[in-house]
């Protein structure tokens, strides 16, 4: 029997500090990172995974992998391969390590990059993209992948099971509609809170022009400044171009209240992150206090259990999954199954480095097999670092083209990863001996 | 001017699963561990940290208390503690550390050890114990080390300042009695999971027997067997001593109703833990099904938001703070401040390694400063491995005496550290050439 012999990490950082790339109020200076990782057979496969991160911590993402990464060292491939439900609770519970967590932070992200390179491994065995890995399986296989540990309340294995039921009439129709018309995207680009006016102006414009009908700016800073750049975005873009903007969790309450109200003449689509993700309660009387701008969170949101709660106290109007932050595949099945049973719809966290390649299949997923709706729904598009990898996005006139290649889109290009290595790849020791950073 | 010059690390594991010292429904076999950490200075001060965690992962606390160290290294030690307030919020908003939490998980939990260790070194400095310490401080200063962000919906500065105020009257009389009567303990050692009938009994008699008037025992593994145990324990400690029990997570919600439910007639005094301490909305719910008994949890709760929450969603009667989970001293000062806004008592969580000799600075502070109550109050004991510690708690007749030594509790024997240091210690090694593990 063929077993996974090893566990390669790699501590990959970008300088994206240098051009302000990805500043927001909270983030100020991110150099964006993947702490990436690959498993590898003795019968010659292999598997990619990445959590991304921001800089400072990655090494520790990097560690966390190969301590979980001992956990899946020897183990039958097949039988993992098989039963991707089982292997994601091996690592997610184990009896030690869950104190670290539980399900939350450095050890969580960890252990969804591993579960994400067992479904890259099993994508490329079947020499199909994840999405249609997914969409190709029968609704028991797919409630067998979810852990309901801790959402059973909100849906059962019975209530998945029939959701999904519900949803293959159509399937076929709307897998082939995907491949050839692609999802609908938005970008921030533009909005980045360390660019000035101008250079927020020229790509305002030039995502309209991209076809973009939806577009994102970090808040968060100066009232003053949040205003006068949302003026000129609006009157860049003109009125039929949505215009989310984004406090990364930079705000109390009262005062995500009060600093959405007053942006509120600007029409903004919604607010994103208005304060910590933890606070439940809070998103509830923030989502109450801003109507009709729409409340928006999940990249940050650390689990399951606590997306179940934003759902059930009606605290959010769109969720935003992210393809890095929670167990992986597995987890975000449970989270797509659980915006289905609220009907609340779900637009993903995307940028970083590589979560647009992560996350398109998730979004494709959903429309195909589980909600089967897309109207309501755009996943985030950054236009960065995507020549790191091997299979990049492709977004063409506001649109995602669906992903074709066999995997998950984790698989970056070698020469990247040595380049890029932190802190001793030739990128970095170019950087060092010039400016010290 | 000193400096921080070395942040040492030690990875410290204690073979506790050989006698299941520690299992429960969900911890089944732990190595209790502490990530343990001595900053130094160039002037000859040290100061000690340590977070505890349940065996395999303690290494990556260990890396990340590494990680986090470098922000202190060159650092002006009178600086830092002239103003731990700024050297805390340093460390946990580090604007690319914090994407691995935000606030949660390994990455938080080592940011709380090395807060710890400074807090440490500025008792020792000062000469008295935490407690005095903070017991010492003027309302003032006490709210300038709390760092308010995400949680001013629920208490503002204003409001700190009007509760440490309040409970100025009566301070020096409230220490006094402390350093003469002690502070009440409940014992947990009779109740771990893997112990036969005969053990919990003998164990249930000696707790009586040595003056305790609550004990508490772990429930969740099969229904019978927690009735059982139930039963055997009301039978061997009468009815005057108060029985909490504790599923450490292991239910659904409506299954958390169910069990407790089936276990009232035992008349157990609270139930801790009874589903995943992310759900707020469960915890509430849990409370509303279960009531008289009391609902407990916070060993596991993340930060002071999610304590926030609970405490405004009114789910818990008992809020159970932990000294190592959270980021320190600063943020277990505010989760005091938010259950007396609340005016729900704090019961500490301890055992493990060290958490007693930690937390019971915080319970005594609390009496002496914040709260001014003790009558519904009770601190963990567990008696297991205090003799690996410097200044090891004294409970005698149910009752924790003060902690007299300067400093936190945090320091170990040399001795201890390097015969258990993990996985080369001379005690390791010696288990591995007797019974591999």
């Amino acid at each position: 029997m063929p077993v996974i012999t090893s566990v390669r990490t790699r501590d990959v950082r970008f300088p994206t500090s240098l051009e302000l790339d990805g500043s927001d109020a909270v983030n100020v200076d991110p150099d964006y990172s993947a702490a990436h990782v690959m498993l590898s057979t003795d019968g010659g496969e292999t598997g990619y995974g990445l959590v991304f991160t921001a800089g400072r911590g990655n090494e520790l993402v990097v560690h966390a992998m190969e301590s979980y990464g001992a956990l899946l060292v020897g183990r039958d491939v097949d039988e993992l391969l098989a039963d991707l439900g089982s292997a994601s609770r091996r690592l997610v519970h184990d009896s030690q390590l869950r104190w670290l967590g539980p399900e939350k932070g450095v050890a969580h992200m960890a252990c969804g990059g591993l579960v994400n390179a067992l479904w890259d491994m099993r994508a490329r065995r079947a020499g199909v993209p994840l999405w249609r890995l997914l969409a190709g399986m029968s609704p028991a296989e797919l409630v067998g992948v979810v852990d309901f540990t801790h959402i059973r309340n909100a849906i059962t294995p019975d209530d998945a099971l029939g959701l999904l039921q519900d949803a293959l009439p159509g399937r076929a129709e709307r897998i082939a509609e995907l491949e050839r018309c692609g999802y609908p995207a938005y970008t921030t680009t533009p909005g980045w809170l360390g660019y000035d006016d101008e250079k927020l102006l020229r790509l305002c414009r030039e995502a309209v022009r991209d076809g973009f009908d939806m577009i994102k700016l970090k808040v968060g800073g100066d009232p003053a400044d949040d205003d006068r750049r949302l003026a000129l975005a609006r009157g860049a873009v003109g009125d039929g171009v949505r215009i989310a903007i984004d406090a990364n969790q930079r705000w109390e309450v009262g005062e995500a209240i009060e600093r959405v109200t007053a942006l509120a003449a600007h029409r903004p689509y919604w607010i994103e992150e208005p304060t910590s993700t933890d606070d439940v309660l809070g998103h509830a009387d923030i989502r109450a206090g801003v109507h009709p701008v729409r409340v928006a969170t999940g990249e940050a949101v650390a689990n399951r259990i606590v997306f179940k709660q934003l759902l059930q106290a009606g605290a959010i109007d769109v969720m935003q999954i992210d393809a890095t932050r929670v167990a992986g595949v597995n987890e975000n099945v449970a989270n797509l199954l659980l915006a289905a049973r609220f009907d609340v719809p779900v637009c993903p966290h995307a940028g970083g480095v590589g979560l647009c390649e992560l996350v398109a299949h998730l979004s494709f997923f959903d429309h195909a097999a589980v909600s089967g709706r897309i109207g309501d729904r755009v996943i985030e598009f950054v236009d960065h670092l995507h020549e790191h990898f091997v299979d990049p996005v492709v977004v063409r006139d506001g649109r995602y083209a669906a992903p074709s290649a066999p995997g998950t889109g984790a698989a970056m290009h070698e020469e990247s990863l040595r380049h890029w290595e932190f802190p001793d790849g030739p990128g970095w020791r170019d950087l060092a001996e010039g400016a010290p950073r």
